[in-house]
């Protein structure tokens, strides 16, 4: 057959590279890859090929019998259509959105429609429908898209969720999970000893997302305190009160709401200009609390709130809560990434003190959404707290260790595997590699910083340099350069960020968030967790706001 | 290039095929799979090709540069391992698992080693890792896998996994995740019509898993009766309590647990014989609790529950929780998929009465986990509950109409895209393919009845017919069969069921779930919610119990 010689070709140039030779091995592989894409074109030009599914229905599919033939083209299909998104996603020439109103979307677009009907679609309009649900998405991943704390698309993380998928299964018990749930027994093993609880044995959780990770410690701690309350309720206890920063997430609120302690019981501590909370604010308003003849129980600090990027002074706030015979919890949903950066990780000192932190990879490490955990100091307490030993699940008389099952340590019943993806992340990029990646989002941060200052159309929120890899700032248009600092000043100038994003929007060339805080009016955030950007990416953004802002009135 | 030539060969049969021919079209697919397969053994006869990255590491992948062709061929080879996998998972010669003790996962299996390290690893261990995880997991789409109420792995949905990966975005905002929020609302629009609250504004979420699921339908029912508990937390409530059958999941303890209600407000509610709710049993409990000076406000009535399958009496509980003033949620996380059957949909008859439903589509209707969603009847209590408006996130000011973003109905903030698949899998398969892929699930259930009646070595746990696809029985081994049934009898039957599944789990041939229940010895239970599982299996699974437990000494 003629293929063989084309391989033999490619074999004769292949004695080239023994010795390992890197660059002659990109040179074989680009020649594989030629004679691929000839293949698939080939096949294309034939107007069939796999890229005809119009005849296909899933009823074809496996486990249908002679299915597996349309499933792996169709499949190869879906991997075509992802790979190719993949590119653009990476591609500076490509938008980030293509922005449309609900509306439209409901309306339907041109050969998208979303409405669900009673009979099958064949294959082909899945496919199509594979590619509009893409097109008129978000692309997260792009160099500049800046618009949340979870960014960038790893390819190793991917591969990870790709294989969760085909695996298809549930990490409850060690019976039908057994890889995974070592794989997560390692990792909270390896974040434990990040964290410097190394010595102890390890206890924790992924959960889905770094809110219910903090619902779970307030649980954990209220349980600790009073474990009465899993059999009676909240009535049987006096009325107890947390400790958060005025900077810190609203998951605490969400928690005490959710666990019958009530909002109101959630003490908001202040924090200095630069978002940290400040110590001795926290000692007087326990104090005040108790006084009151209420119960505080635990203390919430972060480490790099949501909007400012800021670390709280744990050791100062852990002697207080030593003092005061408080839970310590830390909430590094976002800063946690940097406790694996030589150079970072001293702003998280004093989190070995904490007797539960928040992590969640899918955030500065960059791991595929979802990826969250919580950790505990104590081993045990998860389960005590939360087992029910329902016996149609957790089988005592069980052939393997059944303390492997992990869950009556949950909230949860069936849990989605989240620990493969970053454990398969770890293996390939290794400590170091996360480092570095890591390293590489501040230094974006403290490009952006410097820029910042040295333009006078742009002002700095507030002066320090960025403790993580939040930048926040307003842009202010020449229309508002001259105007006195007043009321209507902040007026006009909160409206400034709205307007210019939703520009930014509609066109698709770059998402930053913007939010008010307390008095001051709408300022940008920017934030760092892609490694896809580049400081050229930054340059972009500044350019653009400037674009888009100058001739804004107001 | 010779390449063209094998081209033009299939281009002059793809003549034959003009006018959609079947069969034709079939053999044409053949051809170019055949080409495909050439290529891909030729370049892996050169021992080099896509599948040599003993020399490139993560770091080569996109985005870096010039990482595409390397990001491709990585991705492809995934693919290949990926799909071997999924040829396996439905090959019956194939095990179902291969088991090992978390201690051996733990040391090390050859050249699979589970421990993490500093530096990085070469992408050729990555994939040799993704081999492994397969290798020693479980087949949880086997046919003969019927360990858990979620089995099976349906190609279209797994192509919606893959996709919601690549996309990896987020629930809480219409900004970043414009087309799934349209697809989420349109499918809890659908449900809602199932349900029968068609003309009905549609609210609900999807949430990580059918116990949140549950517990987000007692906060929201608590906040309706008493929304002041979200300020003031349940201290400023009177002792509060919820009711469920004896027979229903363990989430309803687990949620008041977590809640602050406490696991001794949830009243067990009496079941008949055949696992239903006695509705007497329920309003007399009702009553006593109200003479206690206790405030009833919530009742689960359950939709296939997960021993027996059995579905409450909705229409009689949905009276009384209408004369005592109750809210009344289904929980039918397991049975909610046969509503989309006309054959069985009557089994959920007068569930049109609950104020919320949990239903699972990753449960009957094949979708891959996660995937669970909590309907509710009232539009806007969900908002209401669990808002705190936080302004980082859900600007009012945004250009788009901000009623689309869900983040605030939620208790997470970020949540996991679990809405595409399902939308993918309902426009592949249309209502009627989910109706007769259950369909065909509750036929397995009735021929697996039938059978064991027929046979003496086997007893039912009850007596009636199905009602869901669980079918409840004992094995009796020879050396019980003369027996006294005595409390020794009892004994020794208990440990037939745990002593014959840890030899099938050894051996990897099948995999069946087994428990106790209340003064009921260790019996199995068979579920059926995966396509691939055919009456052969059935024979299979009876046979090799007889197998591995007639020569059984207990």
């Amino acid at each position: 057959m003629e293929l063989k010689t084309a391989a033999n070709e490619i074999c004769n140039s292949n004695q080239m590279c023994e010795g390992e030779n890197y660059s002659q091995n990109v040179l074989l592989r680009d020649k594989i890859i030629d004679l691929k894409t000839q293949i698939k074109e080939g096949a294309e030009g034939l107007g069939h090929g796999f890229s005809d599914f119009s005849n296909v229905f899933a009823s074809d599919l496996l486990p249908a019998r002679n299915g597996e033939q349309y499933t792996e083209g169709f499949l190869l299909e879906v991997f075509n259509i992802l790979f190719s998104y993949i590119r653009k996603t990476f591609d500076r020439k490509s938008k980030v959105l293509d922005f449309h109103h609900p509306h439209q979307l409901l309306e339907g677009l041109e050969g998208f429609n979303l409405e669900l009907s009673d009979q099958p679609e064949p294959l082909e309009q899945i496919l199509g429908d594979c590619r509009d649900t893409l097109k008129y998405g978000v692309k997260t991943a792009h160099p500049r898209y800046f618009n949340q704390l979870s960014s960038g698309l790893d390819m190793v993380g991917l591969a990870g969720e790709w294989l969760t998928a085909a695996a298809n299964t549930n990490m409850f018990t060690y019976e039908i999970a057994p890889v995974f749930i070592i794989m997560e027994g390692l990792l909270i093993k390896k974040m434990h000893e990040l964290v410097g609880w190394g010595e102890l044995e390890a206890d924790g959780i992924f959960s889905p997302g770094g809110t219910l990770s903090n619902l779970y410690s307030v649980l954990i701690a209220r349980y600790k305190f009073f474990p009465i309350v899993k059999l009676k309720g909240m009535a049987s206890l006096p009325r107890i009160v947390l400790f958060t920063s005025e900077h810190s997430h609203y998951s605490f609120q969400k928690a005490s709401a959710a666990l019958g302690i009530g909002i109101e019981n959630v003490i908001a501590v202040k924090c200095d200009e630069r978002g940290k909370m400040i110590p001795s604010d926290l000692d007087e308003k326990i104090i005040t609390q108790k006084e009151n003849g209420h119960v505080p129980f635990y203390v919430s600090a972060t480490a790099g709130t949501t909007v400012y990027g800021a670390f709280d002074p744990f050791v100062k706030i852990a002697d207080i809560c030593q003092k005061h015979g408080l839970w310590m919890h830390v909430d590094a949903a976002w800063g946690g990434g940097l406790l694996l950066s030589k150079k970072h990780r001293t702003k998280l000192s004093g989190i070995d003190r904490a007797n539960s932190v928040t992590w969640n990879p899918h955030k500065m490490m960059g791991v595929p959404l979802q990826c969250s955990a919580v950790l505990f100091r104590e081993k045990g307490l998860l389960q005590a707290c939360n087992e029910l030993s329902a016996n149609y699940l957790f089988q005592p008389d069980k052939q393997y260790d059944v303390s492997y099952d992990t869950g009556d340590k949950t909230i949860q019943c069936g849990r989605h595997v989240d620990a493969f993806k970053l454990w398969l992340m770890w293996k390939a990029k290794g400590t170091r590699g996360f480092e570095l990646q890591i390293d590489s989002c501040m230094e974006n941060a403290e490009y952006l910083y410097k820029k910042l200052k040295s333009r006078n159309d742009f002002e700095l929120v507030f002066p320090d340099e960025p403790e993580h890899t939040n930048v926040c700032f307003w842009y202010i248009p020449p229309s508002l350069k001259g105007m006195p600092r007043d009321k209507e000043w902040n007026t006009k100038l909160h409206k400034v960020a709205a307007k210019i994003k939703a520009q930014m929007m509609e066109e698709g060339t770059v998402m930053v968030s913007y939010q008010p805080l307390k008095d001051k009016p709408n300022f940008f955030r920017m934030v760092f967790s892609n490694p896809a950007s580049k400081k050229s990416d930054i340059d972009f953004l500044l350019d653009e706001i400037e674009r888009l802002g100058s001739d804004l009135e107001i």
